[in-house]
């Protein structure tokens, strides 16, 4: 195996795959890369065997062959090469020639016949969506996916497809946050991806706008973007009809100035002391809402503008759970609907009806 | 208590102090800064009993006062607050009541009486520094001090003043920096100052150039800069005689461009496995530098072009050690002097006498 190549090309290239390359593995094999020559190109695989990702990357080959080379050794070299072009040789036992230069590295390789296969998709449907409207879908809901293990489905995303409609809805025990839009298609998904998979999907999406083709099985999710694919294993399980959560009765609607109304919520969440949530409660009657928190630290109180649909309410939520929803909310005001101070408060840009945060309220004594 | 202050020298004059303050502290009072009011302004003191920083800030004062406050929480409120003035008051029980805008937090304050009083200097000597030398100085040093405390001398940097000539040498058991410069004075002044009071110095100093203040006596050390005072102790002990370390005489001296040289060495170093370092051998002749690494990962060589005078060479180093001193260098070119492989190598800027690193070489076998 040997290969002349643009050095930073190649740097890109295991950037990429090195996304999906576990930090720790019981796997030896897993830590590496598997470089492989195709026709004048090269395809670099990553895998942790939940996630695989696998890019073609053009390359001057002068001879055919596979090798398995450590991700990050093989990425810090090639990073600190002094040359624009990177000549690679296997040579006898895996041992991997780096030419750049005047510098000159030989790294232990491994054979590539151990590295783990990609899986491929069977009976798959499918739908395309701009990398835009993807990486801003994921960013206002992942975050609402759940950290800890008790319940595996809630720490995936779930991504349904049905009569041109994509939704993508995250949740875990304390709200949840929805963001539906159109896209063209007649396939019908529901699947639960790893809100791991959807992170390094969104950094490996470019900025320009170009298309991403998303394939879906009972078993797999795989994105195809230009020269990359990512696969990745979907979730086992029923996710909760998230449907039935959003309510659509309200006896009360707020409007207020969503960054005036996010930068108070973080004032209040000051007084928490070092990774405990502190409450807030919000005051809200036709003079305004008053923002109060307490905690041993001192307290808080604030008033802020806001136009009232309906009765006086008072409610108090988690300043944690309610910032979340705030920081993924771009425009510039929003609607906060509420029914009572035990039920869920649904807060939505006004004038987007694509976007929808639910946040249950804290109990507070009378 | 009370006055009203501008928001944004208020922030700037808490992120001065809070560089004294420790993050975890057994003693519940050295976590507050004291702040102070003063013939209009505030004095805001820190302090972490061996470092103690002192700044003030012009307010509008209604009514004389001292209290402490802790140090991250108010610093984290007036940060986030939303108007551009801020007016404090203090209540019964040391209660801080802070308005900005339509935002009104009270936090929980302290008697100032319990608030340790820095230290005053008797019969200090003094000079005069510009900022930008001073940083220089330290930079170029600061690293190697060692981190341990077998030696705790060994964890301070020395600052000598003597016959019109500033000294700073930093030292551990593997290398020394040592740079001078002239300074317009006639006192002498030789003091050990902990690492940790000169990296928040630096912090504090702005790059305008405008000199500094340094007092010393036998147990402290003052730096005074505009509004500000940096009070320290200073470290007990003798320093070693880095003059006997650093020898002139040499057998050979090898001239090569720095960051041909520095990038070598790094490349060198990413055969080390995580938090080890590892040995680059130099093999120096008239017909160029080779730098060679071996690790169980692989190995490396490279071959730089040097002037050398005098014999041959093969010598070799830690490369972390190596490293810090070529990342101190502005300078393109170096000279490395060197007396034999059991010897400490010496390495100057070319065409500046003031910096000098010396290094000691690691055993080979023949």
């Amino acid at each position: 195996m040997k290969f002349i190549i643009e050095r930073s090309q190649l740097i890109k290239s295991i950037t990429i795959v090195q996304k999906a390359i576990a930090s720790r593995t019981t796997l030896p094999v897993l830590t590496g890369i598997l470089i492989e020559t195709a026709d004048e190109s090269l395809i670099l695989t990553g895998t942790d065997l939940e996630l695989g990702i696998r890019t073609k990357v053009p390359a001057t080959i002068y001879q055919e062959g596979r090798v398995v080379i450590n991700a990050r050794i093989f990425g810090d070299i090639i990073r600190k090469l002094p040359g624009d072009e990177v000549e690679i040789t296997i040579e006898d036992n895996y041992h991997v020639n780096i030419v750049s230069d005047f510098s000159n590295f030989t790294i232990v390789g491994s054979a590539a016949d151990d590295y783990p296969q990609l899986p491929t998709l069977e009976s798959f449907q499918s739908f395309s969506i701009q990398t835009d409207l993807l990486k801003n879908m994921v960013r206002q809901t992942i975050f609402a996916t759940a950290n800890d293990e008790t319940r595996p489905i809630l720490t995936g995303e779930l991504l349904e497809v049905e009569d041109g409609e994509l939704s993508m809805v995250a949740l875990d025990a304390y709200r949840l946050a929805y963001k539906h839009a159109i896209v063209d298609t007649q396939d019908k998904i529901k699947v639960v991806i790893p809100s791991k998979t959807l992170q390094e999907v969104v950094k490996i999406l470019g900025d320009d706008g170009e298309p991403v083709l998303i394939q879906a099985s009972s078993h797999h999710v795989r994105f195809e973007l230009e020269d990359t694919e990512v696969i990745s294993r979907v979730l086992d399980g029923q996710f909760l009809n998230y449907k039935d959560i959003i309510q659509s009765d309200h006896r009360l609607r707020v409007k207020v100035n969503t960054r005036l109304f996010r930068d108070s919520i973080e004032r209040a969440s000051l007084l928490a002391r070092e990774s405990r949530n502190n409450l807030v409660k919000l005051d809200i009657s036709d003079k305004g809402m008053w923002i109060r928190s307490t905690s041993e630290l001192g307290h808080v109180e604030e008033c802020l503008p806001i136009e009232l649909e309906g009765d006086d309410l008072l409610i108090a939520f988690s300043t944690k759970y309610l910032l979340d929803g705030l920081k993924a909310i771009d425009q510039d005001e929003i609607y906060m609907h509420f029914v009572s101070n035990v039920n869920p408060g649904i807060i939505r840009p006004v004038n987007d009806d694509w976007y929808t945060y639910l946040v249950l309220p804290v109990r507070i004594a009378d």
